[in-house]
């Protein structure tokens, strides 16, 4: 699948009006996923549940996108990534996280992660730390118009990250041509408990893989 | 939140039923995710489905297990990872990846992304494939009553991975001790996109990575 950016470019108001339309559903379906892993209600109301699911999704798909949302941009330049996985505030997969840039170039975000993110018993899975922070490193790199995909990655699991409030941080160690190198880590209310290194680079062509 | 293993044990017959309820409500809510994501349809059509969806959640939410699935076991011992959120089959965010395990110890699993897990247009976050390389590889060392937890993990990207059908494989290096150092790969029909290597742990006490 080539990289594609399918929009109707829409302008900063229509961009507004569109988030409000589109992230109450998203919130509405992130909801709809941790009842469906928790829920302890009997058969028939599991079936109940399953055919208004099934019916609400036909009625969402009366009209598709042939395939991924892709990345967006309005007419002012503004980047739409509401599909990503990690930060994408139409995709209830995401989430999602809001990365927060300061100026002397740290990068940072809370955000909470629930049950849907399960690893061992009542801890995030390792793979979503590492997720996480591929995304949060390769921020530091990423500049509007200038996308950075991750070369390579390397995570340090010092303990396990419990489900709930946690803290993401990433800040470059130095920049070599393309390459930017970059550090971080995962912490909760007791300290860090993922540490990350990343080199991300910028391609001369789009379509990688943060 | 400390690990649990809160299950009402269940014998094989019941596991099996429990299964034929719950897997395809998670598949239902996966589509919703899909159409979440890739729907056009107007305004009044997305905030009845909003609607429809809140009322399912609050149907679902009558009863609800306290906090995450955790890791459940039959009365004959058999694991019910259900919750995990690369493995779960009651959790909707993930593909699930059914993960299989060859006489030799390669551990491979065949699976399909897609939109759910954007991040570069039409391309798996590096995230995404961070986490799958973690489990995969995780599982070389995973044995039953024995789990694993990730010590490191290095993942190198050598092209995009695009949505769409994929391998997961991974092997076992060596063993030193409660040491198992583990290799492996995402591929797609093209060949190896990304790479990884990673250390993983059996603790004395549950409940830390993956």
């Amino acid at each position: 699948m080539p990289p594609r950016t399918l929009c109707p470019v829409t302008s900063n108001d229509e961009l507004v009006k569109l988030e409000a339309v589109y992230r109450p559903l998203a919130d509405s379906v992130r909801r709809l996923i941790d009842a469906t892993i928790r829920t302890q209600v009997d058969a028939a109301t599991l079936a109940a549940a399953k055919e208004k699911i099934d019916c609400t999704t036909e009625e969402l798909s009366a009209a598709l996108m042939p395939s991924s949302f892709g990345v967006r941009q309005t007419a002012d330049g503004q980047s739409m990534p509401w599909g990503n996985v990690v930060i994408g505030l139409r995709n209830p997969v995401a989430p999602p996280l809001a990365i927060n840039y300061e100026a002397d170039g740290l990068v940072w975000s809370d955000f909470t992660l629930g049950a849907a993110y399960e690893g061992p018993p009542g801890h995030v899975h390792g793979g979503v730390c590492a997720m996480v922070l591929d995304h949060v490193l390769g921020a530091t790199a990423h500049k509007p118009g200038r996308p950075a995909v991750t070369g390579t990655l390397s995570v340090r699991y010092l303990r396990g990250t419990p489900l709930g409030p946690l803290r993401a941080e990433a800040h470059i160690d130095r920049v070599e041509g393309v390459k930017t190198f970059a550090s971080g880590h995962i912490a909760d209310a007791q300290g860090i408990t993922v540490q990350a290194e990343g080199v991300f680079v910028h391609p001369q062509n789009r379509g990688a893989n943060s």
